[in-house]
C-alpha cells in the first residue's frame, strides 16, 4: 500500500501501482471526467502512470496551467501526425506547448506550405482526435531511436538523440504515429474537441540563423468548441485594443524613426492624459507627505560607479557621453535613485526630519535592442513615477505599509480590481548577482514579508527576482481580457545608503544610516498608459478622457447654439468638442463613437427652443434631454464618484 | 565756418576749430559743466578736440555709456600713474574701461602687491586727481615710441607698439605721466572725485596662459563721492541677493560634483516654486490655445543633421551616445524644435487645423566649459518653457503679436515692469552663419519688425544677433538693482519647415509650407528663477513663495492651538509652517525673517482665548490680531490682486 497526500492535506491509501486516474475516481466521477494530467512528488505524470511510492499528488484539469500544458503538448503530437499524413516526407523537429497553445517546427522539404493548407490540417487533426487514441510511452535504446530517424532521413531528430547524454530515451505512440518524447500527455486524443492552426512562421533550427530555416506551425486546442470560440474572440478584442493601434487612432502618441526607435513622442491628447494621471498621483502623494524634486537626465559616470549601476549594466547600456574639451564622462540616467541620494546628502538631516519622501516623475533611458521594442510597453526612454523614502530603521515597516496603501489606492482608482503580489527575494545560491551584505538583505526581505502579511496581500515569494541592490514587492494586475501585467513595485534598500554614505543625526546625537524605500505605483507612465489603453479599450474613466463630450449640431443653423453649449461646458471645466460640419447626424455619431467620446450632445431646433441638449452615451444609451447645467452636474458627479481622495 | 548737427536735429554754425566744449557752452553753462566727452561723426572725441568739418555731434555726460567709458578710461591713467609713483619699476601693459569701471594689467616685478596696498593707491589717485591735470594727446613716431619703452625695459608696450601696423601712434600725457593711448579722455583729472580699487586678480599677458602672469587691478571711479557710496551699496545688495547664496539658504536647489557640474538638483521647495511658475504659464497658454506635448531628451544624430544643429554645433557639444550592439548614434537634445517638427509631421494637417501651438517644458542639454558655469544662469542642462507655433504665412503677424501679449503678461505678473526689446537680425555680410534663403530671411525679419511696431515696443535692431535658422525678438528686463537681463525670446523660422518638409493642405487642396514661431517667455526656468531670486532678494510674490506663513507659538502650552491654526490655513490652501520649538519669540521671528516668511502668526494665551492670531508681516509691520479665517481671506485677496488671469 502507498500513502497519497492530496492538496487539501488529506491522506489516502492505495495499492501500489494505482494511477492518478484511480485516485480521481476514488474522489468523484465528475473529477475523473475532467482530470487530464497530474503532478506526483513535483514531477509531471500522466493519468495512467502507476504510482509506486508514498507521495503528494495534484490532479490537473484544463483550467490549471499544468493541465493546459499536457493538453497542448498532446495536441502538438496530433498536429504532427496530421502533417505527416498530409505531407509525406516532412521532417519533424521539436514541438513544445507554450503559454497559449503549442507549435511544431517542421522541415517541409520542397513543399511550400501556405495559409491555404491550414483547413486541411485542422480537419485531419479533428479526425485523428476523434479516434480517441491513447498516448503510450515506451523506452527505446539509443541505437534503436537513432536507427528509426536515420531510416527516415530526419537529421534533426538524429541530432537531438545524439545530444541526449543521460536518462532513458522514450518514444510516445498514438494511433499510427510515433515521436521522440519525454511524456506528459492527456489520457487520449478524444478530449481534444477544437483545434486551430493560428499561423505559419519561419524559424531556424535551434534558433540559429546559420541553420536551415524550418516552418513553424502555431496551434491551439481546447476541450470544448465554445472555449476556442471565446479564445478567438478574446484575441480579436485584444487586437482591437492593441495600444499601438489605439494610440494612433486616438492621437495619443507617435514614434518617429528620425527621433529614434523606442522613443515615444506624446501628442497633445496623450500628454494631457499623462498629465492628468501625474496630477492624480501628485495629489495623493502630497497627502501622504511626499515632496517633489527635479533632477537632470544625465549624471557623471562616477555617480553610477558609486551606485553600482555602472559595474552591473554599463556595458549593456547607452554608452558614455564625452565632452569636446574636458575629461568628463556622463551617462544617460537609467534610474533616479543616485540623484535622489545626492539630494538627500546635500542637507544634514536629523532624525526629527525623517522620513524624507522625495518624488519625481523622472524620465530614464535604458538601452533595449531594437528587436525587443514594443509600442509603449518596451521602450528606450520612459518616465517612472518614482520616489525614494529615506527613513530610520524603526520607521521602515510603517513606511512600507503606507506605500502599499498608496499603491492599492492607485490601482483601485484606475479600475484594476484584480491583482496579486510577488515578493522578489535574492537567489541565495547566486550571491554574485547582488551587492551588499547578507544581514541587510535579510532585514530587507523580512520587512517586506512582514508588511505584505500585515496588509493581507495575496502574494507569492520568488527567489532570484530581487533587484541587484535589494528585494522588492511587485504587483501584477489582471486586465479586462484576463491578461496579467506587472505594474507597481516597492523595494527596500540598505545598500545605496551605504554606498552614498548617507546619514542622519539620531536622538543620541550620533550619526546613523537611513534605510531607503524605492517605489513606483504606476511603474512607468508609458507602460501604465499602454496597459490602461488595452484594459479599457480606450474608454478611460471619465476623469481621464482627453475629451469628455462632443456637441453635434443637426445642421449649420444650430452652430451658434452648439458653440454656446460648448462654452458653458468649458466654463464648467468639462472638456468639450463641437462638430458643426455639414455631415449627417449618423456619420457624426459614428465618428464620435469611434473616437470614444463618452457623451454626445445633439442639438437641433427643439433643443435650441427649449435650451436643452439631447444626451447620448458612448455605446448608444439615450439619456434624454437636459440643460447644459444639468449635464455638467451629471458629469461632475460621475467624475467625483469614480475617483476618491486618498486618505492617509 | 562749419555746420554742427545736434541730436535734436538742430544745426548750429561754428568757426572751424571750435571744440565740443565750445558747442556745449553755446547751449548752456550747466551742460558745459557736465560734459565730459563727445562723439563726432561716429568717432569718440574729447571735449577739446577741434572740430574742422561739418558733422553730427553728441555730447556725453557721466550718465551716458560713452561718458562713463571716457571717465573710466581716464581714471585708469590716473591709477597707472599712482602705481608708477608708489611702485617704481612696475611695467604697465594695457588698461581699458569696462562695463563697471576699469582695470590695468601690470607687471609689478618682484613686488608682491596685496590688499593692504590698496588704500595707498586710492589715496595717491585722489591726490593726482585733485591736481586737475589735463589729458594731452600727441603724435609720436614709432621709433620714438619704441625707444621710450625700450629704455624703461617695458617689453609689453614694446610688443604692443611693434604690432601697430597702421594709423598714427599717440601718447597721452597728464601731470608727469605718459602712456601709449588712442585717446577718449575727460577734460581733466579734477572731475574724478571718488575712486575705489575693487580687487586684485591674476591675468596672463594677452590672455595666454603660456605668457607671464600679470597683476590686474580692478578699479572704479565717480564724479561724486555719493555715487561711489551708492554703487558699493548696490554691490553689497547684489551679493546678498546672489541667487547661488539665496538658493542654498532657502533650500531651493543644489549642485553635486558627483552628479556633474552645471547640472542643478531641485530641492523640494525649489521644485515646488518651479512647478508653480510652470502652472502659471500653462494656465495662460491653455487660454491662448497652446497644447502641451512631451518629447524625449535624446534624438538620433540624423534628427540634428536634418535640422542643421549637428553641422553647426556638433563638434562643440556633448558627444554622440552610441549603443552596445547596434549602429545607432544619439545626441542629448540641445533644442526641442526638431522633436516638435516630427510631432507636427506625424499627422496630416489641413489649413483649418492651423495654427497648431505645441508647448513643452523641455529640458535640453548644452555643453559649456566648466569655467563658464555660473549658478543657475549658466548651466549644462536647463528647461525651456518652449513652444512652437506652426501657422500659415497669413497667420504669422497675428500669431507673433499674440506671443508678444503673452510675454508681456508673464513679465507683468512677475514684477518686471521695466524692459526693452531687441530685434536680432542676420549680419548680411556673413551669410555663412545662417541657413535658408535670403527671401525667407527678409520675410521673417519684416514680420518681427511689423509686430514690434504694431505692439508699440521700445526696441533696438541688432545686426548679427539672429539665431542661425531665423531672426528673433529678445526681451531685456531691468531688475530691482537696475541690472539688465535677457529673458524671453520669440523667433520666426521659415527654415526648419523646409528642412523637415512640413506641410498642410490649403483651401486650394494643394500642399503648402507652414511657418514656425519659436518662443519662450521665461527663456529657461533655471535662469528665470535665478533672475527672479536676485530681483526679489528671495521675497517672491506671495503666490510663488514656498511657504506663505509660519505660526509661532509663544510657548509649548500653545502648541495645540498653533497646530489647529496651521490646519485651518492648510485647508484654505495656504502654505503654512509652524514653529513650536522651545525658543524665544525673538529668535523665532529672526529665523522666520531670515527664511523670508511673508507672514508670521504669533499665538499665545490671549490669542488662544480669543480664537485669533497676531499677524506680523515680513520686515516688521504689525497687522494686529485677526481670526485664521480673516487672515486666510487677506492672503487670498493679496494673491488674487497680484496675479491676473491672462485674457486673450
Amino acid at each position: 500500500m502507498i500513502k497519497i497526500t492530496l492538496p487539501d492535506g488529506s491522506i489516502k491509501e492505495f495499492e501500489s501501482g494505482a494511477t492518478p486516474m484511480d485516485v480521481a475516481m476514488s474522489i468523484s466521477h465528475g473529477l475523473a471526467r475532467n482530470v487530464i494530467s497530474a503532478t506526483f512528488n513535483g514531477t509531471k505524470v500522466e493519468t495512467k502512470t502507476p504510482l509506486e511510492e508514498d507521495g503528494t499528488l495534484t490532479l490537473h484539469t484544463f483550467s490549471d496551467k499544468e493541465g493546459k500544458e499536457a493538453f497542448w503538448h498532446s495536441s502538438s503530437h496530433v498536429m504532427a501526425q496530421a502533417v505527416e499524413e498530409l505531407f509525406p516526407g516532412s521532417k519533424l523537429t521539436i514541438g513544445p506547448a507554450i503559454d497559449n497553445g503549442f507549435y511544431y517546427d517542421i522541415d517541409f522539404g520542397d513543399h511550400q506550405i501556405s495559409e491555404s493548407d491550414i483547413p486541411a490540417i485542422e480537419k485531419k487533426m479533428i479526425e485523428i482526435a476523434r479516434g480517441k487514441h491513447e498516448f503510450e510511452m515506451r523506452s527505446v535504446s539509443k541505437a534503436d531511436a537513432l536507427s528509426k530517424y536515420k531510416e527516415e532521413g530526419n537529421q534533426y531528430k538524429v541530432e537531438l538523440i545524439e545530444n541526449l547524454t543521460d536518462g532513458e530515451i522514450t518514444f510516445c505512440d498514438h494511433a499510427t504515429f510515433t515521436d521522440l518524447c519525454r511524456g506528459g500527455h492527456i489520457p487520449n486524443t478524444g478530449i481534444i474537441k477544437a483545434v486551430k492552426v493560428m499561423s505559419i512562421a519561419g524559424a531556424y533550427w535551434r534558433g540559429d540563423e546559420n541553420n536551415t530555416q524550418l516552418t513553424r506551425l502555431y496551434g491551439i486546442s481546447f476541450p470544448k468548441q465554445k472555449d476556442l470560440k471565446e479564445y478567438l474572440e478574446l484575441l480579436e478584442e485584444a487586437k482591437k485594443r492593441d495600444h499601438r493601434k489605439l494610440g494612433k487612432e486616438l492621437q495619443l502618441f507617435t514614434f518617429s524613426q528620425r527621433v529614434g526607435q523606442g522613443l515615444p513622442l506624446w501628442l497633445p491628447k496623450g500628454a494631457a492624459l499623462r498629465e492628468r494621471l501625474e496630477n492624480f498621483l501628485k495629489a495623493a502623494q502630497k497627502k501622504a507627505g511626499y515632496e517633489m524634486v527635479m533632477t537632470p537626465h544625465i549624471g557623471s559616470k562616477e555617480l553610477y560607479e558609486t551606485s553600482g549601476h555602472y559595474a552591473k549594466y554599463g556595458e549593456d547600456s547607452f554608452q558614455p557621453i564625452t565632452t569636446p574639451s574636458e575629461d568628463e564622462e556622463f551617462l544617460l540616467k537609467p534610474m533616479n535613485c543616485p540623484h535622489h541620494c545626492e539630494i538627500y546628502k546635500s542637507i544634514q538631516w536629523s532624525y526629527r526630519d525623517l522620513p524624507k519622501r522625495f518624488a519625481e516623475f523622472g524620465t530614464v533611458y535604458r538601452y533595449e535592442q531594437s528587436g525587443e521594442l514594443h509600442g509603449l510597453t518596451r521602450v528606450r526612454g520612459f518616465t517612472q513615477d518614482d520616489a525614494h523614502i529615506f527613513c530610520t530603521p524603526d520607521q521602515l515597516d510603517d513606511e512600507f505599509m503606507k506605500v502599499i496603501d498608496l499603491v492599492l489606492y492607485v490601482f483601485g482608482s484606475l479600475g484594476f480590481e484584480n491583482f496579486t503580489a510577488q515578493v522578489s527575494i535574492r537567489d541565495p545560491k547566486k550571491p554574485e548577482k547582488y551587492i551588499g551584505d547578507v544581514e541587510n538583505w535579510e532585514k530587507a526581505e523580512n520587512a517586506i514579508l512582514r508588511a505584505a502579511k500585515a496588509k493581507g496581500l495575496d502574494f507569492v515569494v520568488e527567489e532570484g527576482e530581487a533587484a541587484f541592490y535589494g528585494p522588492k514587492l511587485d504587483f501584477m494586475v489582471k486586465d479586462a481580457l484576463g491578461r496579467s501585467w506587472q505594474l507597481g513595485t516597492i523595494q527596500v534598500d540598505y545598500n545605496l545608503p551605504e554606498r552614498f554614505d548617507l546619514s542622519y543625526k539620531g536622538a543620541d546625537n550620533e550619526s546613523h544610516r537611513p534605510v531607503m524605500i524605492h517605489r513606483a505605483p504606476f511603474g512607468s507612465m508609458e507602460r501604465f498608459i499602454a496597459i490602461l489603453l488595452e484594459h479599457t479599450g480606450g474608454n478611460f474613466p471619465l476623469w481621464l478622457m482627453p475629451e469628455q463630450c462632443i456637441v453635434l449640431s443637426l445642421s449649420e443653423k444650430y452652430e451658434n447654439y452648439a458653440k454656446q453649449i460648448a462654452e458653458t461646458l468649458e466654463n464648467h471645466e468639462i472638456r468639450t468638442l463641437t462638430d458643426n460640419r455639414a455631415e449627417t447626424m449618423g456619420k457624426k455619431i459614428r465618428e464620435a463613437e469611434m473616437n470614444k467620446l463618452p457623451y454626445m450632445l445633439i442639438v437641433g431646433e427643439q433643443e435650441e427652443k427649449d435650451g436643452t441638449v439631447s444626451v447620448r452615451k458612448h455605446g448608444g444609451d439615450d439619456l434624454g434631454t437636459m440643460t447644459a447645467a444639468q449635464f455638467a452636474s451629471m458629469i461632475k458627479e460621475e467624475v467625483a464618484s469614480s475617483i476618491k481622495t486618498f486618505e492617509v
